[in-house]
């Protein structure tokens, strides 16, 4: 027991674990070893769930059944769709709405209560909510919008599905496989603080639906997800100032003004998911004839390198280039960082899969700086 | 940074903090340096929030202001007792319950969004919640009972308008300060696992609701909450043996088995909330003329510290007369652990509002011991 106080817990070790690791010097991430560029470009985001929750890569006729198992569980029951609506009326914020709905799922969960396998029960529910996250996203959207829900369809993959069932037509090539890479690429990123609440949560033995809704909660604060939006705000401003992007960003930050999506606490080199994003913005840029954005955040990303940003270790991270991929997906701003929680949520259950297997009960001490032996004094006597 | 893996972050000091302390050695709990004991005794649980989130006991003034604005938030929208009922239909959790519900009192907050002044916001949401979580849960166990909720009367005190919310009777004064004396005994209790996850999440600046609704998830945990309903269910299972209460510990503990709400991870001797809870049963059992649980519960103390498990340091905890006291006011088995939450809740926002003033984002290491440079192949070639 050390009296040493580790605010933040930084630089503690808390847990081993075999599902992720970031080199940010050399500006790699790997999930169970795979290198994050071979799997955004080569599998699947449903190979990529089966990977973190089941240990390996699946073969064909594992994956077919895992997909099958996934694409089953994505309707939702309609008293969820209904409270969806409610939220969606009582102007709810997103994160906020997709906490509630998820804590509510478990109510309809024929298999709550079974839990003699830790590991089985973990990844059946885990399974049940990564499945149904997009249904009640894309319901709770498209009432905001006055629409009803579009039901999912089994036939299409994780990514397609959601895209779907948001804009009631089926996705384009390009925009499936885009989407499904920024799924991906977003699934695990070690410890960060969402990841480590579904964690301390699952450390009691309490179940997936728990650890998920307190990830969700995590996830919603303003010094975790959501740097996304900013960089699409950033866009949207210089897009309406009508100058030059590059003049603009120089404007602002002779005005003192920060960037978005430049550094990161780990990256010191460009964050290798924002280089496949970048690519995928130029995918879609060509696919539809606009590439306004991809202008935009490649001049200034070309500027800033130039003014020696990426000297001092601040380079462009992901969120520098999902925003405008989002948006050239058709998907409000408000919703990117409930995409972050969907695709983050396979994470989570991968984290509470592996820690609970091994578990010990997550506590750690404060020191008590209060004062001591205060007399009480009755209320009517102070 | 240090190599040294910290499992369950055991012994490491996360942060500082004057809201309470614990003594296990000689059975002292203090809040902010006031004795458990003159806190149970002399002040209303009213009085306990009002010290754990403004810093001091509060004046006549102050108390009548604070109480006045919390029993004036008891009420809670329609749309959310609309849920609740859906929820005790679908036969979920008690628990569970809770954490939809509380998670989804957020949509109906008029101030969510108001984030200017850090403090005053955690303490209105916390305020709220608070006030809201008895209205919830007893709308919740009527609801299972198939009766209409009862609407909170603001002339009540807070635990007194729960038992007559939960009954539609209001209680007699024995009952009611009884269950004031719980709640008092339950808000505090240092950095267990839910004010951990309280703390981790209002690290990220999310709001008190993401906060509390993740505390209600770790609570839920069998590591954590419930084993006051473990002790109830051991006391239920000797009234069924008709055996004497001792002889059916005893052959319980030649069959190996552990009796429930002894000993203590930090109290080595007996806990001073079991000591209260003790005297109150006593007051239940005089009033109501039924001592069957006093008598079996002293009974077991009894034997058990003759047996000496107390020089082992294995006392009576909180756990072991909190259950006979819940059953004696008339509360469900299974509503133990949301009351539990509903009392803690207060902790959980006492920590938010301390830590967010100071607030450093909670972000720990995991060492990586995963497989590392593995060759990628394609679905199809595996």
């Amino acid at each position: 027991m050390s009296d040493e106080l580790k605010r933040g817990l930084e630089g503690v070790l808390v847990a081993e674990s075999e599902l992720s690791h970031v080199d940010g010097e050399v500006g790699k991430l790997v999930y169970r070893g795979y290198d994050i560029e071979d799997l955004a470009r080569g599998a699947s985001y449903e190979e990529v769930l089966y990977l973190l929750w089941h240990g390996s890569l699946p073969t064909r006729e594992e994956l077919d059944a895992f997909t099958t198992d996934l694409a089953a569980e994505r309707p939702v029951d309609d008293d969820v769709l209904d409270t969806v609506r409610t939220l969606a009326d009582a102007g709810e914020r997103p994160m906020a709405a997709l906490r509630t709905a998820t804590s509510m799922l478990s109510a309809y969960d024929p298999d709550a209560l079974d839990d003699d396998d830790v590991t089985a029960t973990a990844r059946r529910q885990g399974r049940r909510i990564t499945a149904k996250i997009p249904t009640v996203l894309a319901a709770f959207e498209r009432a905001r919008q006055g629409n009803d829900p579009v039901s999912p369809d089994p036939d299409l993959s994780y990514a397609g599905n959601f895209l779907y069932m948001l804009t009631g037509t089926e996705p384009d090539a390009v925009s499936e496989e885009t989407f499904d890479m920024a799924l991906t690429l977003h699934a695990d990123h070690g410890l960060n603080a969402s990841t480590f609440t579904a964690m301390v949560i699952g450390s009691t033995m309490a179940d997936v639906y728990s650890g998920v809704t307190g990830g969700i909660g995590a996830l919603s604060g303003s010094l975790h997800g959501g740097a996304n939006q900013d960089v699409m705000e950033v866009l949207h401003e210089i897009d309406n100032s009508s100058k030059d992007p590059v003049a603009w960003v120089k404007d602002a930050r002779d005005g003192g003004r920060r960037i978005p999506g430049f550094g990161h606490r780990v990256y010191k080199v460009k964050d290798p998911r924002a280089r496949i994003l970048q690519e995928k913005l130029q995918d879609l840029s060509e696919s539809s004839g606009d590439s306004k954005w991809l202008d935009y955040t490649s001049a200034i990303e070309e500027y800033l390198t130039d003014q020696g940003l990426l000297d001092k270790g601040i380079a462009p991270n992901v969120d520098f280039y999902s925003g405008s991929v989002y948006d050239s997906l058709g998907i409000p701003v408000d919703m990117y960082t409930p995409i972050f929680a969907m695709s983050r949520a396979g994470g989570w259950i991968a984290h509470m899969v592996e820690y609970q297997a091994d578990n010990r009960l997550i506590r750690p001490r404060a020191r008590y700086t209060g004062a001591e032996n205060v007399e009480f004094v009755p209320v009517d006597e102070r």
